[in-house]
């Protein structure tokens, strides 16, 4: 025998039952875009290298899967290319096209590519699978989803306020537990600058994160190597302490960075977006959160981010607001915000508390046993009228011992058991066995529409 | 400004309204895939070149998109290796995995791989896309959908009268009128074991595909160029000149192939199968053609094939039944049978004939006007509030001109814009305005759930 067949590392197959989980996930996140006015759009799964080239860092660059030019695809390569040993410059001439990394990248080149025909503010959805050649481990895949939806040319804070509604609205109706930690990039801008650094953000935030793991002095000893000053470790001291409530926590804040104007642009806009949200009504806790810094280098506005509650896996949705989408594509000046909806993550945390509706066990509503080709035609009509009225039902094909049969329709989990055998093919009748609780009837067969919808 | 960016040859992007229509057909035969108890699997859409070279002849190992390997992609290649100008040999060591090319292989690895899993007969389907390196054209794309449903681990024949059952199903929700050509693969052997040239089907199935565009003569021409006696051409005669209903041909051709054994079981199939069809009543035609030959070396029972009767594009649907899908990964003895939608081809056929339903145009059924903060938090509310209920709306982020906002909701197609202003806000009122026909009424804030539902 051939040796077993295997898929490449990092990737995976879906059973039918992993399918009609993840469905419920894909179902529920793409309900809630277009009930909040969001429309989807795809773009496709291979790009155009010079697109997806320089727009991850290099380490970005390096996780890009790269298709092998078609045809002759040494025709460009000189025997220089190869014994010079740049990797990247060889890869360029033997590969035109890359995998999808993001969704981002690809709806900023689709937004330059089509904004004649766009009407903004555009609210996109997009729901694709993107590749990366990172290295696989526990929840990190090679291939998987995003789901994102994005709001571009709108400076509007009721989008920032949009997002966490709708982030609140697909979080109950998935009944998990999460906090929505915000911030806003500003105010980190305003911290640095308050406390006259302002170009270790980067540090300051890091420092802020790590409060609660290493606690104060560690943080200061951390803060010294970098190089802040005593006088600016001093004035961070009551940031790295707060605590309270949002609107205390937010005007502790304001009163250490009232001296930056953009750190007060900051607490401003936190404050009306919390407010938005509030005003709304909402389930999900909601928190103000100093030390988020999520993309620090890529946000300009908010900053969103959602950890599930229950379980230990970090965050499973994030965003923010971005001033310059489609710069990198020569078109400036739109501001954009948006959220990513991480379903592999939410998979996983819906695994391990097993949240998934009962619903979603079975296959079709109903199962007829095949008892031999008249039967079976008998059958087979009975089956095709209940379809035809929206019942899922499937007859057994072949005419397999009725002992095989039931254990089939038991491990496809279907709810009803529908037999046409010899006395009921004369008699024009049915037995259902409903298989919830053992319970069973005869009846005609005109009238399974009606028992079984 | 930086060049316009593009997307690869052969690719394409979907705007919103095309994913709407896009969205109308996948979800139509997602629905009916469904109903008829067959279950959803996914695949990576990367694959191990091992699982897909030689499965599709050597032209289609040519097609198959091949992914770079990560890292030091030389570290196997010798100088050896380049200068030999065997790129087959060559693309072996750059390249361990490809692009899906179709769902079937996928498939059938699937099955191998997870057989210890699956529940026999196992009735799956796929819908997924699939890349393949061919030169693009009008209507062929380098990546297209592929629509799947196979039934394996089941010989009887009312799995192919449920996969023309299932194709009358979609095609009649579509509301495309089609032909569903069926022929089997065992008439077309019995004509030529009848005639006397068992190893010429082919040339003898091509011919009696031909007859209608070139005549009888034409046709005799080139079945003597292929090397067929006179007495073979003279015998095949009445079966290219075959004509009736579909149980007057099968007749006819009986009685010309009664000789062979396996002939007249491919009649018997045929008659089964077109019984079992017309017995559950179905709105599409169905012809037996006996020049079908769709994949002639992969199918070994039922074949089938839809044509679009109102456009001129060819095979929208096919399939049949073979009789070792999993043979190459050394399981044998798997007998399947199956059909693929064309999607994409489906698209074109709905957007020829513009099929599509009058719903689809629109983003969400009502947008709010945003007339300044205080009305823009009152309608912001609201907003949510009809979101709850399940009613999809949106709030225009920004206090824009109203004649713009207007344009806005004109060119969305929403169904209603609401207008909660300065005199509304005070009354705790809204205005709503029928973009169908022009209509308006104010309403109390707390009634717009009732009216817009």
């Amino acid at each position: 025998m051939a040796q077993k067949p295997s898929i490449p590392k990092g990737t995976r197959d879906f059973s039918p039952v992993e399918m009609a989980r993840r469905n419920y996930i894909f179902d529920t996140i793409r309900d809630a875009f277009r009930l909040f006015g969001y429309r989807q759009i795809e773009t496709p799964a291979m790009e155009n290298l010079s697109t997806l080239m320089g727009k991850y860092g290099e380490e970005g660059d390096k996780l890009l899967f790269k298709i092998l030019n078609s045809g002759d695809f040494l025709k460009d390569v000189s025997m220089e290319d190869i014994n010079s040993g740049n990797l990247p410059a060889l890869t360029n001439k033997l590969c035109e096209k890359g995998l999808r990394y993001d969704l981002t990248v690809p709806f900023a080149r689709y937004v330059v590519q089509h904004r004649n025909d766009i009407q903004m503010p555009f609210k996109r959805f997009q729901i694709q699978p993107v590749w990366r050649a990172d290295r696989p481990q526990k929840g990190r895949y090679r291939e998987f989803y995003q789901c994102d939806a994005d709001v571009v040319g709108s400076d509007s804070l009721l989008n920032e306020v949009e997002l966490l509604s709708l982030i609140d609205f697909v979080m109950s109706k998935l009944r998990i537990n999460v906090c929505i930690h915000v911030n806003n990039r500003k105010i980190l801008t305003g911290i640095a600058e308050a406390i006259g650094e302002a170009d270790k953000v980067v540090d300051i935030t890091v420092a802020i994160d790590k409060i609660d793991k290493i606690g104060i002095d560690n943080v200061n000893a951390e803060l010294r190597e970098k190089g802040l000053s005593e006088s600016a470790i001093e004035r961070l001291r009551p940031i790295l302490l707060l605590n309270g409530s949002d609107s205390e926590k937010l005007d502790a804040v304001a009163e250490i960075i009232s001296g930056s104007e953009i750190g007060m642009k900051g607490i401003e806009e936190m404050k009306t977006v919390l407010d938005g949200f509030d005003s709304l009504g909402h389930l999900c806790n909601v928190e103000f959160d100093p030390s988020l810094a999520r993309g620090l280098n890529y946000y300009t506005g908010t900053i969103i981010e959602v950890k599930a509650l229950d379980v230990e896996i970090g965050s499973i949705t994030g965003g923010g607001r971005y001033d310059n989408l489609t710069g990198v594509f020569g078109v400036s000046g739109l501001s954009g915000v948006g959220i990513s909806f991480g379903a592999d993550r939410i998979y996983d945390v819906l695994n391990a508390l097993d949240l998934y509706p009962e619903e979603l066990k079975g296959s079709v509503k109903a199962l007829f046993i095949n008892f031999g080709d008249n039967e079976a035609k008998a059958a087979m009509k009975c089956v095709s009228d209940l379809r035809l009225a929206g019942i899922s039902a499937q007859l057994y094909p072949d005419a397999a011992k009725i002992k095989k049969q039931m254990q089939f329709a038991n491990a496809e989990g279907v709810q009803f058991v529908v037999m046409i055998g010899e006395e009921e093919f004369k008699n024009g009748t049915a037995t259902v066995k409903n298989m919830t609780d053992g319970s069973q009837q005869t009846v005609s067969q005109s009238e399974l529409t009606d028992i079984l919808c």
